[in-house]
């Protein structure tokens, strides 16, 4: 791969310093201006404090990257996408193999476990109004397909009765779920990021839907015999 | 008011244009900074920028605000105050009185309210990387105290069985609720901004406690009475 680059005239990486083994300069990039656009901002983080962060020159970063904003487009994908994949597989699964209330805790696991893992909770990237661009049309469209899965289920496993009418939407569901799921960014933005529990999280979005304890446990034993057949089949 | 400005020889303010009545150009330029802000981020937005959108000169702008950390500090300051004074004053109401169910049913409405009224959705600036600088320790401890009261309230309230332990702190609890009540943020951004229903976010709140429908009722019965209560003392 670096003998490939190197062969390349323009632009081609130099000095890429601290390397650690395995990381690709791509990934490098990836991690270093995820550090920055979270802790400075987006508009306050230029291309060359990033090749610098990584120990590139400028002209090296364009080389994989065309530039910032193809830089924050990569990492928006990242915090949604396995969410979202997970939601696409768990939706072709049929409720009589498992059942609403038990896909929606599997969604809301690998969620809190999706933003968990994002370099640098890179997962509050989409709240900055630089992201609510045009742009960024691709991310948005993947993060609407996630939140309309959390809307069909949230509204299929509901169990509050009928003539209270809590939600009167798939959307309204959908968003409280999902936001109730990125509570997960807020507590890595302070000490409690640390004491995440994706079971606590997973089983709050169960009874805010209105479901007794007894139907929370047993979805968290389809989730944990989900787990299980995916071990064997492997 | 405004000959008392124009006595003074320092910055005074000048070619306010399309001031509407009875807006002060303070509160003008807090409205100009706030669509700026929100729309273009912070560090993207310039005291120039918010002069010229209020249609003054930007030496006028600095004899109301130090800068846009001042404006930013008042903007953060009106986004969380009328809910932390509202908590502060539903803490001193006993138990017997308002049950800690009601009372933080009662403090999601009013949250509720006070994100859905900040101009230009001003709520979401305090999830801007810059805004997590000291400089806005204040309203981080107004935050805080309102978090604290969310939390202690919600451990009282919650009516999970003791061996499920669903919560492991007030802190946690406190996080998730103030986090189900900031949806609100998510839904202005969206067309679904229009539809915000401050009781379906209040009673979710409950659910997510495990509280049933009868005990939900009951606390809206009891806000419905405090705000009698009020109407009667004024």
């Amino acid at each position: 791969m670096m003998s490939e680059i190197s062969q390349s005239k323009v632009g081609r990486p130099r000095r890429i310093a601290d390397a650690e083994p395995g990381t690709s300069p791509r990934d490098q990039i990836l991690a270093a201006a995820a550090s920055l656009f979270v802790r400075l901002g987006f508009a306050s983080t230029s291309t060359r404090a990033i090749a610098e962060a990584v120990g590139m020159r400028q002209a090296s970063l364009y080389y994989y990257f065309a530039g910032k904003d193809e830089i924050l487009s990569e990492l928006l994908d990242e915090s949604v996408r396995p969410s979202a994949e997970f939601a696409r597989s768990v939706s072709l699964i049929s409720p009589d193999q498992l059942p609403p209330a038990a896909a929606l805790y599997a969604l809301a696991i690998v969620d809190v476990g999706t933003l968990t893992n994002t370099p640098h909770n890179t997962g509050m990237l989409y709240l900055l109004p630089e992201t609510q661009d045009e742009r960024h049309h691709a991310f948005h469209a993947v993060r609407a397909e996630l939140q309309a899965v959390y809307g069909r289920l949230g509204m299929l496993a509901c169990a509050v009765p009928r003539e209270v009418r809590p939600f009167d939407s798939e959307e309204m569901v959908g968003a409280m779920l999902i936001q109730l799921v990125e509570v997960v960014i807020q507590l890595r933005r302070t000490e409690s990021g640390a004491n995440i529990d994706a079971v606590t999280i997973a089983s709050s979005c169960l009874r805010m839907l209105g479901l007794p304890e007894s139907d929370i446990t047993e979805s968290q034993r389809s989730f944990l015999l989900l787990g299980k057949q995916e071990h064997e089949l492997a």
